[in-house]
């Protein structure tokens, strides 16, 4: 297997990190436009290369991990460029324009990718072959996308010992403007408030470990914040704007004094946060679920988005194409007879007809 | 000496336990309205007492670590109650009501306090005698705080490693609305605007390092919470306000797509991150300052106010009497000649005459 990796910083250097030595991954060639970075990451490839076009020249697999402010244009440049057999994914912190881009060039070979994991610091330096470990690893398949890249894709991240959980670019996109790209811009102007203050002086160091928590992330390299802002401008402005009219129905609370109704806000935002942060369950014995598929666009997008939205971990995934025409055959092996029950029903409720059995 | 501390929670407790086995402190004497917080806190007291007004009987010194709002009522209870030589402080998140509150009861012998450390935690089974070491503890004397409360406390304070900043009630207001409660009610509304996403089951799991790093102290306990805010009311809802803007701000530079503003606005909070956190120096070999000064209010919190809006650490402070009446001789001790020289200056342009000596 060759896998080739576009931009060898933090996330592709630790992607390399991570395959090296591992018995399946045959190569992996790597490609920086900066030439410093490339030599940097040197110790984590097989070859480096100098051009994008030789990087995924016979590759298998090719993992985009440009800034995403530099995906569409990489993406433009290598169209036709990549082997008919290979699939391409990408890192990006935002999704439907990565994944138009994406498809624009690589067809059903692409499907997009996000993991949730990373580190305010960037760079070759900062790489860990385990900053995957345990960690969710959003996958945004489309009706577009082929069972046999999302296979490849999800065995790559399962090799990385992340957690491949698949949702629709658009809510991907929905949820990282929430959990990650307003907290970031709010992070930045609460300090900006307090270093507002005509107090300034006396402020120094008075900041205790709550402030110092809440705005650690306005350390964050300006640069790449401002590409992943531009590139889910729209989720974020919704975001921004459900976060400020929130602000202004706690300060509605507090200007008239309804005490009550405000220990109630707090009481169930203190729930939330615990709940949102329970350990999704990926454990249990694998269950095997057989469906039988129609074979038209749009099943394995269906499929793993609604194992996605339970929370179930989709251990493999495998299309047999019947010989006969007209459809085929689906496997999933999912953890937990429970998720495998609950994904089961949801699939029933969708139309299919599903068959669990337990894998030896 | 004989310290009087009433509410032995986490504040209470702490100074409690710090104060334990300290040679110059005699009797440690608690107070609790709960019964089974006084006997949880029973191996960190002297003797524990069922009555506030016998917990200040023969007092040196009284600490209110009740929770905010009790601080009025418990004021109001302990009229006339407190011995006359004794200095009475508290520990409260904010200062205006509470000085008010504090002087209204004790007069000159009164001096408001807020040592910067705490937890998310309470109750005396998170106290820890070493929580305050290396924290600043804000003091705010006002025109009518006599020089000995503010030594008495300040040196409470110092005995138990922190370090005394003095500011004016109404300053510190303004920089905790800033530091702590706005940020408080920002994670909360953060975790709220995560958990209404229609895509929640989804989300489950997938908030990665920075959204727990901004959204930690949402876990705080809501009902201290109310207390504190409806404490500070007026500094919140005006440090809300600029949040509010500021946010609307940045929406309105993304939705315009002024994005080399948001890079330079993104930059100097990084920059300003990095500057809060940057530790006050309090070294340096102690500088005496002498002054005389004028027999008239004021004196002591235009002094101590200067040296907290420089950061510089009063590590003494003595006021000796003129025996020929109308005025006297403050003497400070100051905390490295760099500090010590910049006081000086201040006081110059305030109109004080001073002088300045090394330590031997």
């Amino acid at each position: 297997v060759r896998v080739a990796i576009l931009g060898t910083g933090l996330i592709g250097g630790s992607i390399a990190l991570g395959l090296r030595g591992r018995r399946v991954i045959d190569e992996v060639v790597g490609y920086d436009r900066d030439p410093g970075a490339r030599r940097a990451a040197a110790e984590a490839l097989t070859r480096g290369v100098d051009r994008p076009e030789e990087a995924v020249a016979g590759a298998d697999l090719v993992v985009l991990a440009t800034p995403v402010d530099q995906m569409v244009s990489l993406c433009a440049r290598l169209t036709g460029r990549v082997p008919d057999g290979a699939a391409v994914t990408d890192v990006g912190s935002a999704k439907v324009e990565a994944v138009a881009a994406g498809e624009g060039a690589f067809g059903p070979r692409f499907i997009g990718g996000h993991p949730m994991a990373g580190s305010e610091r960037h760079g070759f330096g900062a790489a860990d072959g385990r900053l995957f470990e345990g960690a969710p690893w959003i996958l945004t398949p489309t009706p577009a996308t082929s069972s046999e890249s999302y296979s490849k894709v999800a065995d790559l991240v399962a090799r990385l010992g992340a957690k491949p959980v698949a949702v629709p670019p658009g809510v991907h996109d929905a949820l990282v403007a929430r959990l990650s790209h307003v907290p970031q811009l709010t992070a930045s102007a609460l300090v900006d408030v307090a270093a507002g203050a005509q107090e300034r002086d006396a402020l120094l160091g008075l900041a205790a470990g709550g402030f110092r928590d809440v705005t650690r992330i306005a350390a964050s390299n300006p640069e790449l914040w401002v590409a992943i802002l531009q590139a889910n401008r729209k989720a974020v402005l919704e975001a921004l704007d459900g976060l400020r009219s929130r602000l202004g129905e706690i300060g509605e609370m507090i200007a008239s004094d309804r005490w009550d109704e405000l220990l109630g806000w707090l009481s169930s935002a203190r729930r939330a946060r615990i709940e949102l942060f329970a350990k999704p369950d990926y454990g249990g014995d694998p269950v095997a679920l057989n469906l039988m598929v129609p074979d038209r666009p749009g099943v394995l997008a269906e499929v793993t988005t609604a194992a996605g939205e339970l929370g179930a971990n989709l251990e493999d995934i495998e299309i047999f194409h019947s010989t006969e025409g007209g459809g085929g055959r689906l496997e999933l092996v999912v953890a937990g007879a429970d998720h495998a029950g609950r994904l089961a029903e949801a699939l029933t409720r969708l139309g299919y007809v599903v068959e669990q059995g337990v894998i030896d």
